[in-house]
């Protein structure tokens, strides 16, 4: 048996992950810790009894002994040092954060806006995008699980991409349920403000999350293909859930067989995708409550049957495959466990 | 063409009385204050393009020669000196806080936990229940627009009440969507809390709207009658509405028939109470983006044709008939407009 | 005072038109037809006390000397014939169907799979967005209420298209709620299947309000410029509204001042346009439960300040401006009247 | 590992069966029925990739000997003469139906208005109401599940009735998500007249329901005392999830601390049952998506310090702890594996 500490306990992804824990057959809470709520336990913080004692971060990395793993669940900026710290006394560090995904400092300052404080730890950070980097995670050290929206973008595009198929731009139209946002009340994020509305957010070329829809895609195909990706993120008035429409423009002559046979072959016996059939649409009743990652093509004139213009359509669960369902699979593949290990 | 200023425009309240002078084809805005955005517009505050300056509370004052009537939207107790200090200048005042709603400032301490500072207005304020006391209203210069839940539950019951045909104890079960608390954000009404959810809170006898629903209808009746108001207050995830399951028992003795006929004469001709016919219930589709209250009597057990237990279900729109629609009734009533006027 | 008709007011968009026909000070209800419920009243569809009777469409036509316009909320083909019967009357016939809003009939048979049976009617039809097009309605006899998707694009789009600076293709992905989708029960309109998801359909080029999109646009400039529509609808779980976000390429060397200033100068003195300011986006917010359209435009890349890609984001609520609000406000153009009558 | 057979496998219950005999260390599937789809498979019915065939109810019964339980999804009537057809064959036969739930035949035929033909099972049945029966569940061949609001309620209310301190009279107003209608499509249950809404039905002494609370609690103590169940079920517009607010009157002289003690010692360890601390309220967010009953009891008048009246709040998973969920604990019971195999 297994044990797991985790480092900002009190978010979404924090209790998304113990109730992931519970059902893992393998693993088990070790301690938790919340800044604001250290002292306390978790059933102040949820309508749960789990009476797991809340302490301090640095009460946590003293009492690193006690477990096997640290899923850290801060925000980015906070996360970078913690990590660094958990790392070094040589255990297995998981970062939701996204202070670890980005392998070029630059990129993250460019996007993130500050100086990288741990770059050393770029060097040996995975990108822990399971599917698509499996050998590189299983002897990792440090995993950067990647971020909810990308994970979709990238899970529906990699096979295009790595067949060099992704033309100039890429359009991507991407709603996602509100605790994406995070659990801090905000007027955006008030009931009645939420409710019954649709926002977009962000749009163009300016969320960070686009920085990791480059990096994974533009490096899919070994020729120095670059790929724009324009994307719009817009809340949506559910709990859960991201569902990516997606924009794609093939090189002429590309067929629709060739285009599904790479799909089918890039994910053959993947658990966690859910290849949608010809005519059907990805939603979030795919996905929601599940580690899945749902992905539709469809060519979008039926009339024309070659024609170059492709719409993908792609949805997970945020809080689950975008978060912390995936940082589980992450672990259980460095673990060399059933990847699937309290992930049904 | 009337004037209205608003005191304290920022709040759902003021942003739906907005609305509705709007539509209202005798009344017009005149200023609109608001402490925390004083200086800016109204559409800073709303997905509105209103050009309306936002002024403070002291400059609405010195300027209440230019309207005709203030509505304050205010919380209570800062209600209290706003509205003395517009009552002084002579101008009609239309408070929708329960800072005079309750007659009695000793019961007024009791739920609100403070002194009540212009005791001596408690006299002159009228209580805006439009249909019960239409006539007070009328020569009114202070009206006290009624709370949302109390509403629902005293037009509800008032024809039993003052028939002396409610119990010991009546048990009220009501529903109100969110906006009933407010525009701050606090984490009880986060989306992702209140989605997918229901609430209760306050339960028993420890809301203040209590008092209200015991003003109005033990005081229906001539006699010293009174009926204990059991109230359960649930936070329900819908935008506006609230729908009161409300469980009576009447004397043994008095038939179904009569029973509908009290209802049928007391609201005879009354363009927002809506009967619903029997068998059917009330349910917030009746009532929600209108200023109407719905009301069903229905006998308990179907079986037993005189028996004497009664539900009632009442439903209206919190921020229309239980709030700023109804102070907008009020006015239609003090000027002797049309009592419809910019309500349909 | 006018008279009213409606022919099929057992629909969302009947219901809604009532709404509104309550609100106009110089229109009330003649007649109220619907096939299913002939012979009841009004209220046994909806949760409201009016008692109007339902009589048959034959009935309708029968007392067509009773009402000053009729407004058809019927199915597509089914309209056609009707919309006949009473333009042969003489009287002002307001079609909210599809069946006389594309000019061309080999256009509409290609779209609805079906001949069309009046075309006569296509040359005196009037397309009636009211802010492209107010000339031509004021003398209209038949006018054909725009579809709703198509309503927000073609706003959302307008200034572009008739300056010639829409590209070779835009693509539109669109967000509507449920109401749009009709009143009759079908799985995927079921709350639980409907709530908490978001569901893409008849993706790419399949949606028959391409159509009109292309019959505005392509014509909005003089010359030959034809733009294709890849458009997207997505089934979102909210009752009303649509949001549009429409990503455009416009010619290099435009900036972002003179395609503002073309929005101005579009919609200036324009009552229910809402132009949003730079670095916002238009929402559900800003438009259901009202008669108006919403529209951002924003620069897609920040740091290219003139750049060539646009997003446009465009709001309405789907049954008053997309549907029935939109059928009033071209009877007050055609009648002569404010405008805003009723639609405030 | 155990296989199980799911008759009626179409529904929500049976859809929410499959997940957690997914997540079930010991069980799997092995065959599942569905009339209307005979010959299709699961996918074709909802949002997943499990090709399992969908055979006749017929063609289930023939291959009972290659599963080790069949769960019974069927509507009432209809899962009478199924469940004896498979009882006969002496396999475990776990009916979510309320065919077998009611031990008194009249009182069957009372509430459900049919002949029950299946008499002599009755007596063989066990009610699988867990932690109230689990010595009588073990030995069990026939397992009758509970009803979804019924569970909300015995549980909540049975350590009060098995001291005999329930009062003459409950009154019980519960609000249950909508898939506790089912799937399919109807005009109450379509999105737009769900959403935003909350209705009452069934009120009073009207709902089925109420006969399993009087069975069950009239039967607490040993005493021939008897309670009438007042309930009032309301249509809440979530996916899933029931709240029983339920009023009490407790006898003089029994204090808060007594209550709470019999509450502590009626669910010692019971690893389903969370009692809810002093102060605060049941909410969905206490169980939906879990197997679990949250149950909170508050004295209704905080300045009475002994008073009687004393308000119950109640919740859990319609489809999990009020169906499958509850249907799967019965099934460990029966099999003697842990209680919460596949529960977590």
């Amino acid at each position: 048996m297994y044990k797991a500490g985790i480092a900002g306990a009190s978010g979404y992804t924090g209790y998304e992950l113990l109730k992931l824990i519970h059902r893992h057959p393998q693993l088990e809470v070790g301690w938790l810790t919340s800044e604001s709520s250290a002292g306390g336990v978790y059933s102040d913080l949820y309508p749960v009894d789990w009476d797991y004692p809340l302490i301090s971060l640095e009460d946590g990395l003293a009492r690193v002994g006690e477990v096997d793993v640290v899923f850290l669940c801060l925000p980015h900026a906070a996360s970078m040092q913690a990590v660094k710290s958990f790392y070094d006394t040589g255990i297995l560090a998981i970062d939701l954060s996204a202070d670890f995904r980005l392998a070029d400092p630059a990129i993250y300052t460019r996007w993130y806006g500050l100086e990288h404080t741990a770059q050393e730890l770029l060097q040996v950070a995975r990108y822990g995008l399971c599917e698509l980097y499996r050998e590189q995670i299983r002897g990792g050290q440090l995993i950067a699980v990647p971020g909810c929206y990308p994970t979709s973008v990238n899970l529906g595009l990699y096979p295009l991409a790595k067949a060099g198929w992704l033309g100039e731009r890429v359009i991507v139209d991407s709603k996602s349920g509100v605790s994406g946002a995070g659990r801090k009340p905000k007027l955006d994020y008030h009931f009645v403000e939420a409710n019954e509305n649709i926002t977009p957010y962000s749009v163009g070329y300016r969320h960070r999350h686009v920085a990791e829809m480059e990096q994974v895609l533009n490096s899919a195909n070994g020729t120095a293909h670059q790929t724009r990706f324009l994307f719009t993120p817009h809340l949506l008035p559910v709990n859960r859930g991201i569902l990516s429409t997606i924009y794609v423009d093939v090189p002429a002559g590309v067929t629709e067989d060739e285009i599904r046979g790479l799909y089918t072959e890039s994910y053959d016996g993947e658990p966690f995708i859910h290849l949608i059939p010809a005519g059907k649409q990805a939603s979030l009743g795919h996905t929601v409550h599940t580690n899945r990652c749902a992905i539709a093509i469809t060519p979008a004139d039926p009339s024309r049957p070659n024609g170059t213009e492709y719409i993908v359509t792609a949805s997970l669960d945020n809080l689950i495959k975008g978060a912390s369902g995936q940082a589980l699979q992450n672990f259980n593949i460095v673990k060399g466990l059933d990847e699937t290990a309290g992930l049904l």
